[in-house]
């Protein structure tokens, strides 16, 4: 399987580094090999090679220096969208930022490698929050495979879970805690810690970056909200449809307020259907202490899908972390093999 | 995709009748049109047609008269090896009881229908705990798949969790919850009641049979535990190599000890990796009250699996019940369809 990469932060090492390392097994357990013959990275730079880079090299470059262009003296000075053109590769791995207002540069990159009859495994929330059913179609139309298992809990499987596990059942909605960071700061002022040290300690761990809105506003919980309802529900949602409340505003007042109710204050994602539509919102709220959702401690996240045939299934598991989604794009890779027989 | 079914009890029941109400939905969303060319029953009788039996009448006729024999006029006579040697299908479902010593007569079933090329999908867990690996090689041997998502904690996708969601992951070992009947009857002894009167509840509300000894023996946990070590870990345990202690003997003394210690008293099937080796367990154990096995009400299941890469992922749903077997069952044919492009 001839992979080209499309960023090269920390998802995109990670997955090197685990494809690197995990080869053997790979390759006896499944009876996958990989071929990395491009990277492709707006700021580290890009490199092509058709026999396969050298992913030992690359990341011993980067970590070193911050950049591949001196790899081999061979900056192939390709931009992402040339790199995907001018690789003969089969699968298009998409791992650059996330922009939930336009969704670029991502769906150019998946849209470009669809159409090129490539398949696409993406972490990447923008594109499938806002792209997901013209994307999809595409796909089909080209008889190739996008997915998108790591825009949902990294490498928890939430989707595979609620597509294929849950096939045949009708999602009828669902509840989670989608957010890591959100999570672990509304756990710490349980114990006692205000809004502000609680947010400090999230950045000092790495969980929170240091422009923390994109968590702490919801847009992160919203982007992954979109994506289960139009993926499990066939829903029509776009970012701005669901109702968005952040915990920026919450006190250790609110908090107690909610263990004298009997529960915890979480970040809550839900959607539900009305009459034939899909409504769905984030926002904080008390949930009883018996919930799977109100016990999760720190990053982790847990997902409760309600069906029509099997009621509720949950799902409960690291949400986040450049290991766990490197996991999650080589379960994805595995899929491609094992539905399509490359 | 034409159906032989083998056993028409309440799972066999359950799954008709949900194909055939669910005719539309399945078409419609799945493109799947399943024709049911045969059922077989040892008790219920044997009936062909290969253009397509009528679903709603046979369970009609069997709620009616408890047998299908007067289906058309027309028991086929064929014992249940002959219907699926008899019937041109594509699949073979087999539901048939499950023996834990012998296997018999599902491994025969299944055994047959895959040396003719037929894929199997079985919610029957002695063949699966007893003859995986065999079976698993004859199906690969035969370009066909072999699938048995009911046999663990019913519809609820546990397998499709361990196999597919973590493809690529190493699965080091497992704990779960994975019968409804005794988590029930410890969680009413919780609440004050003795064995007996919990048990006698638990066959109340059909949760426990008349002779509940597979339940709170532990051997029915056993059986799932040995599918789960030998499918996800690569294991090859028998259910007699599983160390194995019911809730035969536990008083309520034991349960308020366990609450004593901040926990709750559970029948824990688990397996863990000691070197190359898979060693398993079934028997009662206080659970910490934070851990999800430990807040499971009545007869929900859950499985939390350890992974190498990603840690705990853990799922809780419904594990028993007709209607939710069925719905395993169909998302196992969807998944042939998926993978094999029927």
């Amino acid at each position: 399987m001839r992979i080209v990469l499309i960023g090269f932060g920390t998802v995109g090492q990670s997955f090197v580094k685990l494809i690197d390392e995990g080869e053997d097994y790979l390759r006896n357990r499944y009876g996958l090999e990989f071929e990395l013959v491009a990277v492709s990275d707006i700021i580290k730079g890009s490199v092509m090679d058709p026999e396969g880079l050298d992913k030992a090299e690359l990341l011993k470059l980067v970590t070193k220096t911050g950049s591949i262009k001196s790899y081999s003296q061979n900056d192939s000075g390709f931009d992402s969208v040339e790199s995907i053109r001018k690789s003969d590769a089969d699968v298009v791995v998409e791992v650059s930022w996330t922009n939930l207002e336009t969704g670029e540069p991502g769906i150019t990159h998946i849209r470009e490698a669809l159409s090129l009859g490539k398949h696409v495994v993406t972490s990447n929330k923008g594109p499938i929050a806002l792209a997901y059913h013209e994307l999809n179609s595409l796909a089909k139309e080209k008889g190739v495979q996008l997915r998108y298992e790591c825009t949902v809990m990294s490498g928890t499987p939430a989707i595979i879970l609620g597509s294929e596990g849950l096939a045949g059942n009708k999602v009828m909605g669902f509840r989670g805690v989608l957010n890591g960071t959100t999570n672990f700061i509304l756990s710490r002022m349980e114990q006692g810690a205000t809004y502000e040290s609680a947010l400090k300690e999230a950045q000092g761990f790495g969980y929170a970056e240091v422009d923390p809105s994109a968590d702490v506003e919801g847009w992160d919980a919203v982007g992954k909200t979109v994506i289960l309802a139009n993926t499990l529900m066939g829903a029509r949602l776009k970012p701005l449809d669901v109702k968005r409340q952040g915990i920026t505003g919450i006190t250790v007042r609110d908090i107690e307020e909610s263990k004298k109710r009997g529960g915890a204050l979480r970040l809550v994602a839900e959607a539900w259907t009305e009459g034939s539509k899909v409504e769905a919102k984030v926002s904080p709220k008390t949930v009883d202490s018996r919930d799977p959702l109100a016990r999760l401690s720190g990053a982790l996240n847990a997902l409760t899908i309600t069906t029509e045939g099997l009621g509720d299934v949950t799902i409960i598991g690291k949400g986040a972390g450049g290991v766990e989604t490197g996991h999650g794009i080589i379960s994805d890779l595995i899929a491609i093999k094992r539905l399509s027989g490359h």
